[in-house]
């Protein structure tokens, strides 16, 4: 008996995939010995939840069709792996370009943006391949690529030039082995919407190497100003992009985990690789998304209902107020830079670390800010990104200005004497 | 131009995942030629999905619950990638045993069962490794192992003997690379609760070789008469068990999606091997199940709730109820031989081939069954039990009785002169 509880018969242990799915916020957040001063109320500014504080709503009509059909009974059944065929023409018809028309059989409902990037991911890399994705960027790429075996390569991302793709460098990194180009627009963590100029330019690196697109565009429609926002599948006419995409941020509501992959083929390139049939069968090992969540698609989707464009506007132009406040406070702050945001929730700040007395770097920035000002960041470490931070400026304006100021007297209390 | 357009030079093709992501239901039902008799209206008794024909409903109690939490604003947000804390808290008292205490960190909430079995399957095994399954058993078991490249074994059910488990077939499946025996109680597509006593049987397996029981529990609550369901955990002192549950079936609600592993593990076998960790850092890929359907647990799955005691042994009762009157017809019929269900909403049925004139197999049973009555099954052979079907009796029992004297006279035309 005794033998038997002995471990080392059992044959038991964590499997090399679950070993290597490592989120690399965790990572290095985990490992931080940090804790926020007692004497001032925590501020998070961490997390690109925009649930965070309540001050952003999900609409209640949406709420609103959200109980009337759970109480039609009609929406608890399995829906089809890939979707209801209805939420699913409910999400061409929105996410659809002039020029890339798409209709029900394009998109594959999935289990959030997270389930769609797991979905595009898996149908076209082996392990072995490669995928070349932004730095600074969002973690979960990585994650998801080192917990299949895919490969990743970092394309730079340039800083001093609104975050936008250093093209010889992309380059440079393609080889036989590289499955697609992840891009991400608006991007998170760094704010930015691309000029159609620019996609362009990325499109025809795509082009010329015959690499496919995989689009992130969960935050399509949260935009700044004039800045426009175009899906990369309306700018070409021969590069396939496989278009990620979710109603997370742009409805407040992460939680409800639906996600999306639309597939723009102008050329038949991926149906011709079986990649629409590749989604649809990784779709059946977990069946998607909740059924009631697809069920207002097609009314929370439709552009020509106003209660939910207005909601929308809003919401970005509310967003916008609060970037604004983020760089026009954060400018006079000593020793920081912000590079503006343009989209998005999130704002990044570069740290000039020469310019302070005893802060070495941004996970030093960070830690020492949370112990002496409660207020939470993420280093730019966690995206790839040293010597920057980022901010979620979701918070309500108050918390927001009271979190700045905190910055600014931290960063006059540490400038280089 | 034209050139680029080749498909050649795109470097695209599907992954091997995707094209060893097979559903043996689809691949051997798609290639079936037959199409209902149009002078029929037809009835659907092949897809295990309890809301199909609106007589078995979810209760009105806990579609309430659910609307006064999505009015409460609540739980719009990003719950934690393993589930909100008072939900596993919810699982865990609900599927603890009196020996095997469970508590909140021991739970992870998946998106459906089916997350749960990709969770635990990942977390354990490696490709190359091999899982022991049952025959026949749900495809999802298959379809899983192989898109992630994981062997599997299966080990006979033995029809003749309520289709208990051949321990000694299950014992000389094992080798060095076997690395969990899944076990499905109560089971489908059997429909068969196994006696406490078999369930030791195949624990002493399990201790004997020193391998993992996965205990796909998922029908837990769904056994009729005298039948008793035991969680396998209750039962063992030293084998860990990952016992994989959800909501789906019990509440009538499988598009909500909700599922969980729970990890029993009382000489830390599983802890010590960090098959936990490996499992929550997975569960970070896709962030887990709806919060909305996870905020409403803790009444439902409150053993003390009466509402929802009261709705749970009613469905029980009813389906109780159906499977009688599946038995009782369909063993008039000539040719045929139900193994009797004793719990979940299935029913299998030996077909006696040679008792028939011009029917080779339960291809073609179930095929000019449909062809002639209009009657779907799913024929045995899409579980690997060649020479059965499986009847899903949750429809109404006008349309059962319909179905059955349909297939009662199916049986007589066909019968051997
Ligand atoms: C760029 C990006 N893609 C995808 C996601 C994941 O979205 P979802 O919550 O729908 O899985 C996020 C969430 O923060 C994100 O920032
Ligand atoms: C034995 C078994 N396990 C798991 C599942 C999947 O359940 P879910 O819908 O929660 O993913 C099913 C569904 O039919 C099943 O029969």
């Amino acid at each position: 008996m005794q033998q038997k509880e002995n471990t080392r018969k059992w044959n038991v242990e964590a499997s090399i995939a679950a070993k290597n799915t490592v989120n690399p916020i965790r990572q290095i957040v985990d490992k931080m010995n940090y804790k926020p001063n007692p004497n001032k109320p925590t501020i998070p500014l961490s997390i690109g939840d925009p649930c965070v504080y309540g001050n952003l709503k999900i609409s209640d009509y949406v709420d609103q069709l959200l109980i009337e059909n759970i109480k039609s009974g009609k929406f608890n059944g399995y829906p089809p792996s890939t979707g209801y065929e209805f939420a699913r023409a409910a999400v061409a018809e929105y996410v659809q370009t002039e020029t890339s028309k798409l209709n029900s059989k394009d998109i594959i409902i999935a289990s959030g943006a997270s389930g769609a990037i797991e979905l595009a991911f898996s149908a076209i890399l082996n392990p072995g391949d490669n995928i070349l994705i932004p730095k600074p960027g969002f973690s979960l790429y990585e994650c998801t690529s080192k917990s299949k075996g895919f490969g990743i390569k970092y394309y730079n991302l340039q800083s001093q030039n609104n975050f936008q793709v250093d093209l010889e460098h992309l380059k440079s990194l393609i080889d036989d082995k590289t499955k697609a180009i992840l891009v991400n627009n608006p991007s998170n963590p760094c704010g930015i919407v691309y000029t159609k100029q620019h996609l362009q330019d990325i499109l025809a690196v795509a082009e010329e190497y015959c690499i496919p697109i995989i689009a992130d565009e969960i935050y399509a429609d949260i935009t700044f100003g004039d800045n426009v926002y175009y899906p990369m599948a309306s700018l070409t006419e021969t590069v396939p992009v496989l278009s990620i995409g979710g109603i997370a941020k742009r409805f407040v509501v992460p939680g409800w985990r639906l996600g999306w992959v639309a597939i723009h083929d102008r050329q038949n390139i991926l149906t011709n690789a079986k990649i629409p049939d590749a989604i649809i069968s990784l779709s059946q090992l977990i069946l998607g998304s909740n059924s009631l969540i697809q069920s207002v698609l097609p009314q929370i989707l439709d552009k020509n209902n106003k209660i939910v464009q207005d909601f929308c506007n809003d919401l970005a132009k509310t967003l916008e107020t609060h970037s604004k406040l983020t760089i026009d406070m954060l400018s006079k702050a000593h020793g920081l830079k912000p590079v503006p945001s343009s989209g998005t929730m999130y704002q990044m700040i570069e740290i000039d670390v020469n310019a302070f007395e005893d802060i070495a770097d941004d996970n030093e920035f960070v830690g020492k800010l949370l112990s002496e000002q409660s207020v939470f960041l993420l280093q730019g470490s966690v995206f790839q990104i040293p010597n920057f931070f980022r901010v979620v400026f979701c918070a309500p304006v108050d918390k927001l200005t009271e979190a700045y100021e905190r910055i600014i007297e931290f960063c006059q209390i540490h400038k280089k004497k």
